[in-house]
């Protein structure tokens, strides 16, 4: 790997999680001259000072996107059409607009409109991310060997997706590219509705009357723990995924929702023998993700300490 | 903690994750004089013996309990009724007979009319486990600071329920009584249901025609890898668990699918507002579930390599 940054100056519209994820990583290999941010909160630049990893914060937009080749939208994607109107004049030419939103589609109807002529625009969706939000929750290592997935438009400027895709294999990881329709039904199943469910199940837990909350807490470890986790992620993020993969989300929960009656039914006539195939094949979907380095083989995440 | 055994001579009539992970555990603090092992499999005895847990191992349950004075029933919970009915005749006076099955109304149901006049029986259910199965996937630890829940019948001895709890204490556990109809309800919504939806999403995903199995895989790390720890979890222990936990798994499930339907009601109205009164609802029994000590607060599981 080279250590000539691959933009002078990068805008981070946002310095969450994954804004300030990126910042770490971009210093850790030289991938930028110069890091602006901008968060429209105090308290959020505040804790990005202390912390350090951005050259100047910004509570005014326009002024973190000015001079920025590679200007990158990282708040909840609810917010990007505001922004992007509001960072449209003051926008380089020549410059790349991109985000890394959980939603392609939306992303193009609601950021395209409003990019300028000689401005290149390329969404982009890292797949990474904890459950833990806000500037100090970001570090180097989170897009290690994970994917990013580019879904530039057609016409793209060849030599700025690849620019771009440079950019993402610096800050460490694996760069697909692929339609944005199939990128959100491929998310709306990897992603979106495991944490639909995960919400849902907490809740329906939450509301239980006849099954106190102290007794979820305690008995967590049974499975209901794993759960939590991403049930625990940014509501508004997670808010504005819902409202802007709608189609995708609904088709897969429909499907989800069959599986699961049919399910039910095994259960409700103690058909054991389809509830055993079922709970067979999907062991070796879990094989597969540990083979992919998508997931720790650990038992139990490496939660206990199995000596060796 | 005491160095003097609880029991002199304890059978574990099986000897996969939960046996052998008991079995180390006992040798861990000197809990038993004697540890003995039974599996039907020719090939799972010869992993215990490889290990070495045991003190003595049998393909003849009748051997094993001999002279015991804890019998513990530790395969899946269907072979219960039978593995009882063999071993009531060679069972020594004044012996307890438990369990570790995840369900407790069935086994009560399967194992109590075997038990002969003097001795005593107490099921029980440790909240520990991991993803693996087998002898070899055991370890000393699994339950240190789980909880193991105790649902002993009405007029159970009290010197033996006692026995049975230091037990579990020199094990690494809290204990916790309970009442077999409430423990089911209370595993069905903490345990049972988050197998069955976890199983089921992975199952949806594999079906799905327009999104390819790799990439599900690649891209799981944005949700769809928490949920596949837990479906990769032993088959027929799970399908015993839903035959055996029937009208709690329906009434939870039942709950579960009313919430889900509000949620995609929500969604495909545009609801905002109820999304994210849902989604930040469920991170405060995140937090509860770390502060209890039954996850670690470690971002992503502790997955990546967060400094500091």
């Amino acid at each position: 790997m080279s250590n000539s940054p691959v933009y002078d100056k990068v805008a981070l519209i946002g310095v969450g999680l994954i804004g300030s994820s990126m910042a770490h990583a971009m210093r850790r290999d030289g991938v930028a001259s110069r890091i602006a941010g901008y968060s429209h909160r105090t308290e959020t630049l505040e804790k990005a000072r202390a912390i350090g990893f951005a050259d100047s914060l910004h509570d005014d937009v326009t002024d973190c996107v000015k001079d920025a080749d590679l200007v990158v939208l990282a708040t909840p994607v609810g917010a990007y059409a505001v922004l992007a109107e509001q960072i449209a004049p003051h926008l380089k030419p020549g410059a790349t607009v991109t985000d890394v939103g959980s939603v392609k589609s939306a992303v193009i109807r609601d950021v395209g409109p409003h990019v300028p002529e000689g401005v290149h625009f390329i969404p982009a969706h890292p797949i990474a991310g904890t459950e833990q939000s806000g500037p100090e929750a970001g570090f180097a290592e989170l897009f290690d060997g994970r994917w990013c997935i580019l879904t530039p438009l057609p016409g793209t400027d060849a030599a700025a997706l690849e620019r771009l895709k440079t950019f993402w294999h610096r800050l460490g990881s694996d760069v697909e590219v692929m339609d944005a329709r199939h990128h959100d039904l491929v998310l709306a199943i990897t992603s979106h509705l495991p944490h639909l469910i995960a919400y849902n199940i907490v809740g329906t837990a939450d509301d239980l009357q006849a099954v106190t909350k102290s007794e979820v807490i305690k008995y967590s470890a049974g499975g209901f723990r794993d759960f939590t986790r991403i049930a625990a992620s940014d509501p508004t993020m997670w808010r504005d995924v819902f409202l802007n993969n709608r189609e995708a989300v609904l088709e897969v929960l429909g499907r989800f929702s069959e599986d699961l009656s049919a399910l039910q039914r095994a259960i409700r006539w103690g058909d054991g023998e389809a509830l055993f195939n079922l709970f067979t094949r999907t062991r070796a979907i879990r094989r597969s993700i540990v083979d992919a380095g998508q997931d720790t083989a650990a038992p139990n995440f490496g939660r206990s300490k199995k000596p060796g």
